[in-house]
């Protein structure tokens, strides 16, 4: 069995859970490596992962025998499949989460479940842990986004639309990874105080503001990397913005490590862009891996605390309405003594 | 107030609810036109849509004073502006297939709800049948399917991956349209015999049998169409196959119509390839609209009845394991008299 399946295994004993239904595909690729639509279940002695005539093929030739993971079609169980999966089973988790209140509902009178037990984001809070061969995606992931938008700074002219621009980074995406992690969020001029932008037919233009917020997957996981920068010259203005942002953005990345809360660094962030008469409106970051945005999450609302080789990111901004906006953003990873920053690109003023 | 704002309110009151909360994305962007993440609340006298930082300006930009909608700021409610919006309320209705568990539990407790009520896809029945606008969007990203195919088919060379066709696909249909339905399959040689192969580096040979399903959104509404093609020749074993798929296809879009019995007409297809010693592993077909797949669902084990101005597809397949498959699906409109099919492309042999 592979060693996610054994943590969980171990997790069960110890919640004294003698079975557990899966249906977050996200927990199902964790701990299973299958990318595709079904359910695993735990149960007592096995592991099952009930699919149909769409992914049969595709799962058995996925998993090997070390997976010790039995499939199922869908098609050919019966009620009285169901109802043996956990026979004699007094608790059964469920991800409550994730599934909703009809299924929560259909899953106790189908599988005849005694107890069903909330898990409280058991595996997610596992996910926050990286291991080396996540790391190493995420890293790569990371690497090819750098690549990506030192190649893109020298593609973008005045003239170019902001859509052309976010194909171009798709496309440059598209055959060295899995593809795009999140929409591309390439915004200019005053579409910049828009924290989350949709890229629009408007053209770069001479003196612009441009940020763009982007990100690619590696065997699943992702990158999420946005800079702010000036076509031209920079307006004084905007120069103070960037300065600010900037400076709390490295201040936040000399705080991270293992054990900082982060609600208070949130809090700090705040503070500091209000003695500005500026405001932070959105999260300061986000923890990510097979999503895009994952726990943990680093807000003025959520007590979390870091945690080596977590992999979160670090994202301060200031948008004026209806003037423009400035985010700086890096992935970073979380070790013992500080932080790492996984996306690397230039974050003093970039002018094209 | 605009029409679907003011069917849900007539709604409400023939199940004598009093508020309703509508957290599905989907629904809201059907219900409201807007598309971003949020809460909308129906109450006693008041719409009201709850975001954040990162939609308050888009939303404010979206809605007309016609639509009477109120936008809050979800940093700027109070425990008892929550506890206050359903007072008085003594049935609120719920999303039970969109809301999950926990939240079912939260809502309960954050707003001091009385009687929380199962509304059994109250929107998404009503979304089955498509308005004159509706129909439009879909029939216009149907066309541009139809050009997008007959292009592609003139770009196909042996030599060519099936990414980079998908990738054409997507090039093709982001200039024109707000992008992909879903992801294109593009499978080609024994891939084509995975119902839903990923696109892979294999490349085209001569002699090839070709599957592409392909569709895409105009205005937040799709497209979904697969057509099954051959490469210099056809192979006797896969006309047989084709032929027989083609003649059920046809004669599943000849049955369509106003009040016709979806579940009968799989079983009539089922029993069609039985009887040449295949089957039918997926489902015939689904609702086509703001969603890819969304009610009516056309299988063997759902009781749908067609209705005039529903968009579903029509989409039988054969699947030979590690040998080839064949599938042929139209996007149709139901009509009193019969269907439309909105999708045109050739379904005779295609040899490129």
């Amino acid at each position: 069995m592979n060693q996610k399946m054994q943590w969980l295994r171990n997790q069960m004993l110890s919640l004294n859970l003698q079975g557990v239904i899966i249906t977050n595909p996200v927990n199902i690729k964790y701990l299973a490596g299958i990318n595709a639509e079904g359910t695993l279940l735990v149960t007592r002695k096995e592991n099952i992962f009930i699919t149909d005539g769409r992914y049969i093929e595709y799962v058995h030739s996925t998993l090997t025998l070390f997976d010790e993971i039995i499939v199922y079609d869908i098609n050919d169980l019966s009620k009285d499949d169901y109802e043996n999966f956990f026979m004699f089973c007094e608790n059964v988790g469920f991800e409550e989460n994730y599934v909703t209140y009809a299924d929560y509902k259909e899953f106790i009178r189908k599988y005849k479940i005694n107890n069903f037990v909330e898990t409280e984001f058991m595996i997610e809070k596992q996910r926050m842990i990286k291991d080396e061969e996540e790391l190493k995606n995420i890293r790569i992931a990371c690497e090819i986004t750098d690549e990506c938008f030192s190649y893109i700074l020298s593609y973008i002219k005045p003239g170019m639309t902001e859509k052309q621009i976010a194909n171009e980074i798709e496309e440059y995406y598209k055959v060295r990874t899995d593809g795009l992690a999140f929409d591309t969020i390439v915004a200019s001029g005053e579409n910049t105080s828009k924290p989350h932008a949709v890229p629009t037919e408007r053209k770069i233009q001479d003196q612009d503001i441009i940020t763009i917020d982007m990100g690619c997957k590696v065997n699943g996981y992702c990158s999420d990397m946005t800079r702010t920068f000036f076509v031209g010259s920079i307006q004084e203005k905007m120069k103070k913005v960037y300065d600010l942002v900037l400076e709390n953005q490295l201040k936040v990345g000399e705080e991270y490590k293992d054990g900082i809360s982060t609600k208070s660094l949130t809090k700090m962030v705040e503070k500091n862009f209000d003695l500005s008469n500026y405001s932070l409106i959105h999260a300061l970051g986000h923890g990510v891996g097979l999503e895009i945005h994952e726990p943990p999450y680093i807000n003025n609302r959520t007590e979390s605390t870091l945690k080596e080789n977590m992999v979160v990111t670090n994202e301060p901004g200031i948008y004026i309405a209806g003037q423009f906006g400035v985010r700086i953003e890096d992935t970073v990873q979380i070790t013992k003594f500080g932080s790492i920053n996984l996306t690397k690109s230039e974050k003093n003023y970039i002018i094209i």
